[in-house]
């Protein structure tokens, strides 16, 4: 397809697919004429990754571009690819503390992590966040130990291993695969944010509505 | 103690506890001169929460003062008093929708939690949340009937019912379990969404480093 089927096919307009093909994100389509390019199905899949990455994960043109290289890098496996576009997506910890306080909780959620067992990158920005967390349940005085957080972590395994694994599309491309991730990742994140609340409403009509 | 005891005590200054005084947000002392009154552990406790409600919850001064009136209101049992500060720090839902596409979402939505047997007011903002989950999936072309969303609402009660209604003080006062609640909902809201992304890479890291 040209570039004005292209825009019309993924709504998005002819401009921006002109600056996402400057930018590298986009591939170049296959010249017929000196002025002329063929667009296809790539083009188009591609084009809603990149949609979903800016509207839904709220990525910078520069972050997506650093997705778009992995996808591309055959070198690279899935779960590389995967972890590349998540980490992208995680909200920046700007640690509210002292260097001492701050260490402190990291190690917290270090020790947290590999209590767990689980298979986590020294450098993934969750680590910063759960430690975050573990700060402010601290000086909330709230309980922030292994044995608090276990519930969570038990109930996120598992949700993860006997349901959002299986919904990554495997049979088709690398870029069916990261959307489904980082659409997964934000959107169900906030499903279960809401199913979480109403869940605590319910359960607390059937308990706390004689005391 | 004295309004200067009752400030150093909570870390709230003089002139926002005579602002929370004037606001009927906090109780008055009891007066022991024309000039000065006699603080108790009450108000401490009061000013606990109502930082916790600002700084975490990051209610407006009015939702503060609707909570402390359910609170100080001896006919509403404590899940009516649970449920006025769980509406209050819902995040507000502007659908972006058409009247009847914003229908069907909600429609949906009510739906699914009446199939779920949960027992949840049909005014609950969570609701609206729920809808907005639901249109912004179907938009994204994910799946977003009941069956596609059961996973979240299972893993959810589940860690509602085995673990958190367990942590709200039944022994204290009513301050003390609207705080549990409010830090609980919100602070442990990010301790499972950050560990569910752990859990993503880990498992990932088994499954799809051959990919």
């Amino acid at each position: 397809m040209r570039i004005s089927e292209l825009s019309a096919a993924s709504g998005v307009p002819i401009p921006t697919i002109k600056y996402y093909l400057r930018e590298g994100m986009l591939p170049a389509g296959e010249q017929i004429s000196a002025t002329r390019a063929r667009y296809g199905e790539d083009h188009l899949r591609r084009l809603r990754l990149i949609r979903a990455l800016l509207e839904v994960g709220r990525l910078s043109i520069a972050s997506i571009g650093k997705v778009m290289s992995a996808i591309d890098d055959e070198n690279l496996n899935l779960h590389h690819v995967l972890g590349t576009a998540q980490y992208a997506i995680a909200p920046a910890v700007e640690p509210h503390a002292s260097g001492e306080e701050w260490a402190r909780a990291r190690a917290e959620a270090d020790d947290m992590i590999a209590d767990l067992g689980w298979q986590v990158d020294p450098g993934a920005p969750a680590r910063d966040e759960l430690a975050q967390a573990v700060l402010t349940l601290g000086r909330l005085g709230m309980p922030a130990d292994k044995e608090a957080l276990r519930p969570y972590a038990d109930a996120a395994l598992r949700l993860v291993t006997e349901h959002e694994i299986g919904t990554i599309p495997l049979d088709g491309s690398r870029e069916a695969a990261v959307e489904a991730m980082v659409l997964g990742t934000v959107v169900h994140g906030r499903v279960l944010d809401v199913m979480r609340r109403l869940a605590h409403e319910s359960v607390s009509a059937h308990v706390f509505t004689t005391s």
